[in-house]
């Protein structure tokens, strides 16, 4: 696991990098390979031992694939899960009415093989779009689910990874009513990654004990300002999806906003969605570098958000932090056309602590010691637009000649 | 000059490649090495013998660079300019007050050394962004406006270029009132090129009789078909402007509206803009194909201009046709997040003309042909997405390396 800021700012966390979604009370993982890729795992399962509540959040792409069609429908109509399962190497997208048996076929197949009903089962995919499952192979994954040999939660962090480079998970633990609740995660990048939800898979668990309609209005929040603040290659993806997954055996009193450790569910729940968000932004494609861009000053948080966002996804940006270049023109530009609100002359911009703009006048720095700084593997923009309230943080990459490579060359 | 397509769908114009911003009657262009880049030309002029009619787009970019706003202020004033001097390699963009002040003394050096008001003389920057104009080298330069050593006009097509391959300009000649009238442009691209005005600078001048705000408005329109339907990588600079220059002084009836050839002239001035634009793409930083994205059967030409850029925008498709890869899923990924209005279900694509998704699901073709098709150096992408009337055209670039080499290293 490469490092990503962990901060806790509020001190109340117990962080275990090493956790997982398996790493909540009754959750399992595992992960096999079936054959969709030459050799490395490419099938992967999450199991509550009890029905858990439910909540998901999918791509607005208007193409959306199969699988996200199914679990959404089976989320609405249920608002519980107990089994998910992943596959890589093929989006199922684009792939019309077959698609949407194949899998709902796969949904039945793990209900049978667990013996639950099919609106307990959730089903994703992830790889290439516009071909078949192979059902055979599916089929064989679904009789293995929860077969001892597989169920170890690292094998489902690997199974679902298309083009990623290291897995992403982690669990918190946090103190609801005196009671130790954890939260667990695992999520995968890592092109086509865009905020409004990109090609990214999250699974977030927790035992803490919270109704689905709750969860899901606080999953929701969470996502704003995490995985939809993260950028890899501006491209919204047809099979993105976050699930949440609450299963109440902490056995607290049960959560809702009034209860008085609410706001410490939600910081928890923040800091893994946001964990997961920069391990994907910092594993995007080709990328040898985390961008973060911290914009205040704004008329509201949407404004922010939008400046944000442009600074971490313009490809000139990202190429010119590639080559350690202090370009901070770039910067400027991408502000500039992100916001008709933005007032040039009240615009202030820091390149890894430098000042480079003041007032919307570039301003002299030591050319030497800012080169030096953006040798980092972690590069911080800070931009201050005027004297709103508003204020986000999106996360992004750089743009290298290898994300070039990679995606010249990847479905053939 | 690479290979453009020139369609004169309508057979009206004669084309002529070698033509440029000093073919119609009345006007000079040169261009000299004042010392802004190492060896390369950096400043040029154009000059009409008479007042000529002034129209001008100006970038969205919030930080407007002070040349645009020297220039959009004086043509507001005036309506008319009779020289527009341009240097390359500084953008003098994000320098306050003083950016004004070089510009203005730019702007009268110019009108004293040529006996002009200050009002007659626009000014245009292009390259760098944060650094003053050096001013005693841009003070050289307009001493030295029409010495006839310098009047070449290729010396101008090469004066403005920063890190394009090739000059960009042609003329047309149509006829009005039964009287030859020759249009002229010359462009430079070629980074920071995006819908909405990109670090691009156009010049188009003709001898037509035409005023001031009609040259405008048809300027306007004709930008919204051409350069407003380019990128090259999604970002709009902040010194994008397309200045219109018309003398009169072919002398026929003024051409209004109302006039029995408007449209003849309307035709040929969206035919020059069209080629100039595409040449831009064509000519992107790191490009080795133009993509022509066209898409028909959207709700109205708004939502289909928006479907047709995102395609030509999204770096997963650009990379996929520089490696020459049928990765249709890429572009019905892109279409799917450019539009709410898509129904996937109505929606057909081709690719070099062959059909890769009917109704929404991709249909088998011939791997073989298809990736022969794709090592052409102009690529074609065909998209409908449902029954309206609305269709567009973009123009875009592949993503290759060459363009993340360029990038990393271009400021320093």
């Amino acid at each position: 696991m490469k490092d990503i800021e962990t901060l806790d700012t509020l001190n109340q966390l117990k962080i275990d990098l090493q956790g997982d979604v398996s790493s909540p009370l009754g959750f399992i993982a595992g992960g096999m390979h079936v054959g969709l890729r030459r050799k490395k795992k490419d099938f992967g399962w999450i199991y509550s031992t009890t029905a858990a509540a439910a909540a998901g959040t999918y791509t607005l792409n208007r193409f959306k694939a199969a699988p996200l069609k199914v679990t959404e429908e089976t989320i609405k109509n249920n608002q519980s899960l107990q089994a998910i399962v992943v596959n890589s190497a093929n989006a199922n997208s684009c792939t019309g009415e077959k698609g949407i048996q194949d899998a709902k076929d796969t949904q039945a197949w793990v209900a049978e093989h667990l013996n639950l009903s099919k609106e307990s089962v959730g089903v994703a995919s992830t790889g290439v779009i516009g071909s078949f499952l192979p059902m055979d192979k599916i089929q064989h994954g679904t009789q293995n689910v929860l077969k001892e040999q597989y169920n170890q939660s690292e094998f489902f962090n690997q199974a679902i990874l298309t083009t990623d480079t290291f897995t992403k998970h982690l669990s918190v633990q946090v103190e609801i009513d005196g009671i130790t609740v954890t939260i667990g995660g695992t999520a995968k990048g890592s092109g086509m990654i865009h905020p409004n939800m990109a090609t990214m898979l999250s699974f977030i668990t927790t035992d803490a004990k919270i109704d689905a309609d709750t969860l899901d209005n606080c999953l929701k929040q969470t996502i704003d300002n995490s995985f939809n603040m993260i950028t890899v290659d501006g491209d919204s993806s047809t099979n993105d999806m976050v699930l949440g997954l609450a299963n109440g055996q902490a056995n607290h009193n049960k959560l809702d906003t009034l209860h008085p450790d609410w706001e410490k569910f939600e910081y928890a729940l923040n800091f893994v969605s946001q964990y997961l968000a920069k391990s994907i932004a910092k594993d995007g494609e080709g990328a040898t570098k985390l961008v973060t861009a911290k914009v205040k000053g704004a008329n509201d948080v949407a404004e922010a958000r939008k400046i944000a966002k442009s600074i971490v996804s313009s490809s000139l940006v990202k190429t010119a932090i590639h080559g350690e270049d202090a370009n901070f023109g770039r910067i400027v530009t991408a502000m500039g056309y992100a916001s008709e609100d933005i007032e040039p002359s009240q615009t202030n911009v820091s390149l890894c602590n430098v000042p480079v703009v003041e007032d919307g006048m570039s301003v002299e720095f030591d050319e030497l010691h800012l080169k030096k700084q953006l040798e980092a593997d972690n590069i911080y923009i800070e931009a201050s637009v005027g004297n709103g309230e508003g204020a986000a943080s999106a996360y992004g990459c750089d743009l290298s000649y290898e994300y070039v490579r990679i995606n010249a060359s990847y479905r053939t």
